[in-house]
Order: structure tokens, then C-alpha cells, then sequence
């Protein structure tokens, strides 16, 4: 057990993180700092925050491990005011889901060695430190992206932090966790929102009742909050306009079939689309088996 | 309770439609006919198949109510071969999920007064009778698509038949029909479809695992059988284009949203696919609470 983390930010993410280091016995002290002071004060009488300290500079210190779980957009600019008064045995790491500019912010901070990006792959449509829940990180997965001049003794130790609270971990560079994420999680946002305009203008709303489990799930994700993902989009721009690039090569492929009434190129595209959608089944089958 | 229903194609949503029959006590008798002379065999031997006749112009005769279950694009050749065989009095309805060109087909078979158009929501990831499922149609939506040339007395039979098996009702003109479910379902299938290409293309397989819910969800549907979504397309082409259309077209403004780093429209473009979102969430806790 370690002596003290500091949570910075005390929403949804940060205050189900705290649940989870108090339940494994992680640390002796949970401290939290954020922004606004009500809130701050309301954090203070959970028995999952033991103090507070409004003044960031006091609140990173004497911290064996500083988590940062503001919006993706605030990371950077958090992380420069952290910088100065870190102690040089201090770990930190954050919980953003895009990670190129924030390790190489990091980085060019001089943190290099300290500081190891996370993506804990957990979240809620609910949001706020009221909606903390104490299995949001169980059994979700969790990426992280140390670089070449990450300390391995700190990888260790944000290794075992994160499998304390039952994640499953993945270790890839920043680069290669951004360039994913785009196709995995930021392309099908952004083309179940755009399912959601066309539906928007298309369908009368008495037709909604009628509608079955297709549009349910390809919609889902389009529910998420726009601040959020206006901040990833802004953060992931050029990763994402590829991946734009690269569906629209396909869906206009698909187009063309169509329009040409090529029966045959219809079968083996959607067949191929078949083949990919088992692939991610066998795979997650095999995640959920120990695999 | 009536005499006789014949069913046309022992798949999946015949056989699962059987079974309901004879739960709710529907007809006396359920016959059926299949173009595999040992797979009707093999349905003789279950309780929920009385008769069958490898006849098909035998198949239909003394039977109030004829059900075709076959696959969509093999449904107006089916009332090709059935229409000079039937009664005046027997009512003929299907389960396609396109619902124009085969109205307007059995309209030119001089069937427009006894056929009425049915789309049972319903389905599964499987097939086959060996899969039938008892509640397969119960609490789901099932929309029949009348035209001015249906009898209402033929019309009332169909409600009644649909209902007391357990699916909601919802009654459009075919047109209407098509138009829609090319938005709420065949726009889905498409997108989820080139999806898992870009995905295929693009992301490692060793990164599958740490996908997350969203590619999950919206690569669902994707999974479906290619066949049956060959012969939708080629069944509902003119509405799927003008869907593929309007997709691109909301698409592309996202595209330009991202490109030229307009945050405000960013967030207005994410925000109205949230609000479509909770529409259709709303729309459907109102289904569920009979409204």
C-alpha cells in the first residue's frame, strides 16, 4: 500500500476511481483537487476522499501517484501546472483517450520519465462524481503508452495499479493507441451520429416505435456527450480525417455496387463485412476466456 | 379458431410462426410447404407441422389463411405459382421485409383484395427450423402494408392473427414502408457493413480485444446473413440509394465541420445526433409502457 494519490478531478471517472483504490486498499490517502470548491467540499464527505486541497501546486505533493481525470482537452494545460511542483519520485498518469499530445506535452515538459499515459477503456452515459460506480474500471480493458524514456520501474508500478482494479492491460506507443482508436472508437462515433441526422430528417416520429434493434445499436454511441467528443475530435483531428477518408472509400465502393446491380460484388462485400463482425466475436471471446 | 393455415418455407420465421400458432390455439391444422423434400420430412415429425404437401398448388388449397416465409426475392414468384391455385376466400399474407414490389405484384396477379402485405420485426443471427423459436414474434413490432383495394374484413383477419401471437401493430402503405425501413434498417446494415471494412482494413487483430462497447454495437447487425441482404438491396434499391445519398451528404458536412476546425459546429453536430438519440429512446420506453 502506498501513501497517498492525488485524483485531479473529481467527475465520474475520477470519483469511481477512488471507490476502486479504497476497496483494493491501494493507498493509505485519497486527496482530490478540482476546480470548483462546492464541489470539492461535497467530495470531502465521501468516505472515498479522506482531503482536498483547492491549490493545485499543494495538493500534487507528497503524492506517490498523481491521476489526471479532467476532460481530455484540459490534460496538457493541467499537466503544465503540475510540472513545477512534482517531486522527482512522483508517478503520474491520466485517463485520456487520445495520448500522442498529451506524451509528447509530457514529454516536452521534462516528464518523460515520470509520467505514463493511460486509456482506461470505461465510461457511463451518466457523468458526475454522483454517478461514481464502484465496478466502472472491472474487467474493462485499459491501453497504456509508455515511450522509450519511461522509467520501468514507473511502467511497473502503473502496471499494477491498474490491474489492482481488474483491468486488462494493453501496451502500445502513443502513436499507435491514437491511430487505433480513431477506427475502433472515434470513426464509429462520428458515423452514428451522422445515421442520427439522416434519421433526423428522414423519418417521421411515429415511425420511431417501429424501428428495430439495428438502429438501436448502430445509434448508441451517438448519445455520448458532445462536449466530450468535440475535445476528442479536437485532439485526434488528423487520425480521424483518415479514418473519415478510408470509409468513405469503402462506402462509396458499396455505392457503386448497388447502383451497377452487381449481385455478385454485393454478396462478397457483404459477406467480407460478415467475416470481420465474427473476427471481433471470436476475439472478444477469447478476451472474455483468459485469452 | 380456423381450419387450415399453410406455411410457405419451413425456416426459421415459418417454423418459429407455427409454434406460435399452435400455442395460442390459432388453427386446427398447419401445414407446410418447402422446395426440400427431406427438410419437410423432417418438419412432419415435430408438433407444431400436421400436414405437408410438396405440392405447391395442392399446398394452398382449403386454407384460410397462407403465410409465405420464404426468402424476400422468392416471394413474388411464390404468388406467381400460388395465385391461380387459390380460393376466393383464403386471405394471403408473407413476412418480406420490403413490402412495394411484391404489393404491387400481387395487385397484378388480381390478388390486391386478398393479399395484405406483412413485415414481422423479427428475426435472429440464426437459421433454419432447427432454431425455431417459440417467442420469436411475441412483444415485437410487425408492420402490414394495406392498399385501397384490401378488404377490410381480410384486413381485421390479418390484425387479428398478428396480435394474437404478440406483436404490436403499425399499418403504412408499402411505399412508406420501404422508404422508411431503407433509413431505420437498410442505411444501418450498409454503414455497419463498410465499417467493419475500414476495421478490417486498418486495425491490427492483436488490438481487437481492446475494442471497445461502441465498434461492438455498431458493427452488430454486420453480422447478418449476406444473402438475405443481397436480396433486400435488390429488392429496395431506389429508397437504399437515395438513403446512401443523404447519409454522404451529412457525412461530408461533418467531414468539413473537422477539416476547417469549427468547434462551435463540431458541438452542434454532435449535440443534435444526441438529441435524435434520446428521441428514439424516448419513443421506445413510450412503446414499452403501451404507449
Amino acid at each position: 500500500m502506498i501513501d497517498r494519490i492525488t485524483i485531479i478531478g473529481p467527475g465520474l471517472l475520477g470519483a469511481s476511481l477512488a471507490i476502486a483504490i479504497k476497496r483494493h486498499h491501494l493507498s493509505r490517502k485519497v486527496r482530490f483537487w478540482g476546480r470548483n470548491l462546492q464541489k470539492l467540499s461535497h467530495c470531502l464527505q465521501q468516505d472515498w476522499c479522506d482531503e482536498i486541497d483547492p491549490e493545485i501546486s499543494r495538493a500534487v505533493q507528497e503524492s506517490d501517484l498523481i491521476v489526471l481525470c479532467t476532460p481530455v482537452n484540459h490534460i496538457c494545460r493541467t499537466l503544465a501546472s503540475i510540472a513545477p511542483h512534482l517531486s522527482k519520485d512522483s508517478i503520474v498518469t491520466d485517463v485520456g483517450s487520445t495520448k500522442a499530445k498529451i506524451c509528447n506535452f509530457a514529454d516536452s515538459l521534462g516528464l518523460a520519465s515520470q509520467f505514463i499515459g493511460s486509456h482506461p477503456m470505461a465510461g457511463s452515459d451518466k457523468s458526475g462524481y454522483q454517478n461514481a460506480c464502484p465496478n466502472l474500471y472491472e474487467d474493462r480493458s485499459c491501453i497504456l503508452t509508455p515511450t522509450s524514456k519511461s522509467s520501468d520501474k514507473n511502467l511497473e508500478f502503473i502496471k499494477n495499479f491498474w490491474t489492482s482494479i481488474g483491468m486488462r492491460l494493453g501496451i502500445f506507443t502513443p502513436e499507435t493507441h491514437d491511430k487505433v482508436v480513431a477506427s475502433v472508437s472515434h470513426l464509429p462515433h462520428l458515423v452514428s451520429t451522422a445515421i442520427c441526422h439522416e434519421m433526423n430528417d428522414s423519418v417521421e416520429k411515429d415511425w420511431l416505435p417501429f424501428s428495430g434493434q439495428g438502429l438501436w445499436d448502430t445509434t448508441r454511441i451517438a448519445g455520448g456527450d458532445p462536449k466530450m467528443w468535440q475535445d476528442i475530435i479536437d485532439q485526434n483531428r488528423p487520425e480521424i480525417l483518415k479514418k473519415i477518408q478510408a470509409f468513405k472509400h469503402h462506402f462509396s465502393k458499396l455505392e457503386d455496387i448497388i447502383v451497377h446491380k452487381d449481385e455478385e460484388a454485393a454478396f462478397l462485400f457483404l459477406q467480407q463485412g460478415q467475416i470481420f463482425r465474427k473476427t471481433l466475436e471470436a476475439s472478444l471471446d477469447s478476451k472474455k476466456n483468459g485469452g
